[in-house]
């Protein structure tokens, strides 16, 4: 980086902090930024200078500057002076400008500031609300300094890829018609025609499939997006995805390409080079072996269905979970020395988790399980749990006998919980594929589990056997998270209204909400397909960051409040009336016992 | 652009259209795209198919392929055959694969077409509303398609200037606080706090600003912005500007940046090689020799000021517009041999932009001048306006004696409509600098006319001098259109409170405003500078179109209606009772009398 100058000739700066090194020692260097962590040692005082490229050392005698004696914490000052080595034994290995410091014999206040309300370190944790109010604070820590550089390289890496491979960027409209039944779309209300309102996309979908009918043949984008959800866990009511469709293009095409974009993200960013293709496994495999259709594959304690070996049991429990149409799963924990009541606490959480109980076993010396369960099995089913488990002698071998849903569920998370690493250190992705069509809902009903422009496998399949159907449905998992979905798209307009009419969908309601769509798809559509890859959480992963928040430039709270700015706010009535609304009756914008941040 | 495989072993394609060449001759190549142009002769059928890269000829005999038969305009296709030299005489010059064509044997019809509304093709010139109504058709136009591909480019060419820079690419967020007075804001009702608003920004200025303050040193971000406009001339409710800010930085450092990128771009778009830097312009002197602070430089007849030549004069009406602090002036606009009633219509037009009266005067062999003005003339007056307009025998001179500002509009405008080139193959960039920190408003008040963020030039004499004083206020300004303003901002939060005072912002007003913003100013701000760039109205000019909406993949009409999508849209009142509003009594989303687009 090199120095920039200000108007007229007089420079802010010459250089950065980071430039200044063993090489520069003897030089007059400018530097201009941040005093953080000031001392004084004998009527001299010490430093740092923190900018955007780092920190240094600045040494400055008052005696000689007098200004110096009103410098503090958190000042915006410009410094010049000699490059000098620090003396023997001073200097400060951890610091890559450690060597060395700025010798200050001239000093300008650019701005002063008052008592900040945190530490600007990252050693010092601030309490988030606090560290969101004072966002312009927290950035200057350079933990957070370096997350928003990652996510500018990141960005950079993406659209580098894409860019090479013949990709177009093209923005979609964010004032766009909202869906009947769009509960979740946030509304603009339009002043031109009052009584009328646009939505804020959940994504670019139907826009990117209509770029596909346009003759767009590879089409991406890192688009803002919209949820207006009750903020469950780690969601912000804005989001960016990186949202890509191709034309004449398939699963292979899509996943060749992705690979090859997070390969250079985290090339980039972590130093890694990966090796696609990343594994793929089905989501029927994917549920059985880890619970999950997101499985984190970073380590073992795969899940094995065990049914078959108890098909002639005595053990009641197991009996009738197999007579009803249930399974018998379990996984093997390792050497986990658990306590009689840590072993209680997973029994608790299994049935907090929806299983009617936990047997747990421990693998000994001879082939036998050391179990409050093990009297009511027979040697050939012990033997088959050990064998089937590969347990080793000491090793916590954990069973549920349940609905094959719920046996999954509740091994999914004990094993999560059991084995899951803490720290983001390797990266472990995989494509799940093959999803069924529909899910399973509460009551035993279908719901579709994929938006309905997604592709069946096969039409018939899906009409006549719906619970088994498969679509052209795809995730990426990294580490036990969903980065993103993907999908082939129907292209054909008939296809398209028979899925619909498969997922209840009548004409009438299809016509009101999709019929726009529906339409275009009528004038030579190609087959396409696509993918949206949620950048904030990809972030937070290769960052190890544990909330999206932290790789978030300026992010809402939980409840959709920044702290900082005080939104969302009341609004003049007559600028509502000029939009042709009004609060209802009884809202009040200043109630104090409105749901707060 | 290499082929790409379809899920399986089955490719859609080989190559792209534009691959072909008389290299290809005998090798076998699958297409995929659109049926275009399609004629039969002497029972074979000939089409263009057109894909993404372009165009070439299919000839496919019926009699071998029967599924020819069906083939309409605009089906999507895969073609499979020999590539061949055109029969002699047959090739077409003006297409780049006009040498070859696919003799296809093999077809599958991916998906038919209804008959289009409008032909695709760029000579056919369809209704605006119909092209908007099927955008999806319309893109397949092959000016469409190099227009959603040129801003692609662009945007790459100004992320790559950018980033090897060392700019931050940081995304702010798209919802912000409504300002009180914001009545352009366009509102985001809040769920989980019924009864207050999130308002869509108009641009990322205080973000931005911010982001200098948490220590950021470069920003850019390619920002989709908000305004809501009763839509004069060619606007968007949604638009996009290139944003950039920089700390410790000044007007010379974003000059020289802006300069490199709009150079990338040019030459990514036209292949020209621009030279900066660009010239540079006060307002004062745009205003006086262009008649606007946006000038197209692109041709002469420069206006000058002639009032020194006529403090003595005898004709009436100059003496009393001198008088009453007027000035005479006028321009040169060359050889345009107009009859009386074009000069007529010159006339009204001078009265229709706020002229009393426009003189015209024809320069003569012999040193004199033909016009109804003439004899009011001394011979000294005479001469002095030939010469100062430097008037050649045959060239029609045009004054007019008015204020200041009346002078300037009216002769701008006729020194555009008389000199303006239709084309822009000339592009012309100029910064416009010095900007007044006023404007005189209808009735001689003075209005900030940039934002108040604005740092001036110098507080004392914006406090005395209000009229005349300068703001550190700079537009870049491109063969007469405004690309783009920015500035220089303040960054001690004491100036900015003077500034609001002068401003005639009162301490409560701007504490309710912008107090959020201004706290943030107290904590070390570093100087900063930065700029915003129109990128529709930019592309627009180097594509030549006259409309951003031709730039734009999905614009809506002047007043905000997507004729596609029907968007905005009547939403259930349920869904609005959950948001806390409801339309005002009156308000009827299904008014057909309402403003429609």
């Amino acid at each position: 980086m090199g120095p920039t100058a200000l108007e007229g000739d007089q420079p802010y700066r010459t250089a950065y902090a980071a430039d200044l090194s063993e090489a520069s020692v003897g030089e007059r260097i400018r530097l201009a930024g941040w005093v953080a962590r000031r001392r004084d040692q004998g009527g001299v005082y010490f430093f740092d200078l923190r900018d955007a490229s780092g920190v240094v050392q600045v040494v400055i005698d008052p005696a000689e500057v007098p200004a110096a004696r009103d410098l503090r914490a958190e000042y915006c000052i410009s410094v010049e002076g000699p490059v000098r080595l620090r003396p023997a034994g001073m200097a400060n290995p951890d610091l890559a400008t450690g060597a060395v410091e700025l010798a200050a014999d001239q000093l300008g206040v650019l701005s002063r500031s008052e008592p900040v309300p945190f530490i600007i370190d990252d050693r010092a944790e601030a309490d988030e609300r606090l560290r969101l109010e004072y966002r312009y604070l927290d950035l200057r820590r350079p933990r957070m300094a370096k997350n928003l550089r990652a996510r500018s390289l990141a960005a950079a890496a993406m659209r580098d890829t894409l860019g090479r491979r013949g990709f177009l960027e093209v923005e979609t409209p964010t004032l766009i018609r909202s869906t009947p039944e769009g509960a979740r779309d946030m509304l603009v209300p339009s002043r031109l025609r009052r009584g009328d309102f646009y939505a804020l996309p959940q994504s670019p979908q139907l826009f990117k499939q209509l770029l596909m009918v346009g003759g767009v043949d590879r089409y991406y984008q890192i688009a803002r997006c919209y949820r207006d959800e009750d903020f469950r866990s780690d969601r912000q009511l804005e989001f960016t995805q990186l949202d890509i469709e191709g034309a004449f293009w398939g699963r292979d095409g899509v996943f060749e390409t992705l690979e090859a974009v997070v390969q250079a993200v985290v090339e980039r960013l972590r130093g890694v080079t990966l090796e696609p293709p990343f594994p793929r496994l089905t989501y029927a495999e994917a549920l059985l072996r880890y619970g999950t259709d997101k499985p984190d594959v970073r380590f073992g304690m795969e899940i094995s269905d065990l049914s078959d070996a108890f098909l002639k049991t005595k053990f009641r429990a197991f009996a009738a979970t197999l007579e009803d149409g249930g399974v018998i799963r379990g996984f093997n924990a390792g050497k986990q020395e658990m306590s009689r009541s840590q072993l209680d606490g997973l029994a608790t959480r299994a049935k907090e988790l929806g299983a009617k109980g936990l047997i747990s076993a421990v693998a000994e010396e001879g082939g036998t399980l050391r179990s409050q369960t093990a009297k009511h099995l027979s040697e050939f089913e012990t033997a088959a749990i050990i064998e089937d488990l590969k347990g080793q002698p000491g090793d916590l071998l954990l069973l549920v006998a349940d609905t094959a849903a719920v046996a999954a569920q509740v091994l999914g998370q004990l094993r999560l919980q059991l084995g899951r690493p803490d720290r983001h250190d390797d990266l472990s992705f995989l494509w799940v594929i093959d999803f069924p069509v529909f899910d399973e809902v509460e009551g035993g009903g279908l719901a579709p589990s994929h938006h309905p422009f997604t592709a069946p496998v096969d039409l018939v399949e899906m009409r006549e056997r719906p619970r088994t159907a498969i679509a052209k449905a795809y995730d990426l998992v990294l580490n036990g998270s969903e980065l993103g979905s993907g999908s082939v798209r129907i292209h054909d307009p008939e296809v398209q209204q028979e899925v619909f009419d498969i997922l209840g969908i009548s004409a009438d309601e299809s016509e009101r909400r999709f019929g726009w769509f529906i339409k275009a798809l009528r004038y030579g559509t190609p087959p396409h397909a696509g993918f949206a890859l949620g950048v904030d959480r990809f972030l937070a992963i290769l960052q190890q960051e544990t909330s999206i928040r932290e790789v978030i430039p300026f992010p809402k709270t939980q409840t959709g409040i920044d702290p900082m700015t005080g939104s969302p706010t009341a609004v003049d009535p007559v600028q509502l009336a000029e939009l042709g609304i009004e609060l209802r009756a009884g809202v009040d914008a200043d109630d104090p016992d409105r749901e707060d941040g």
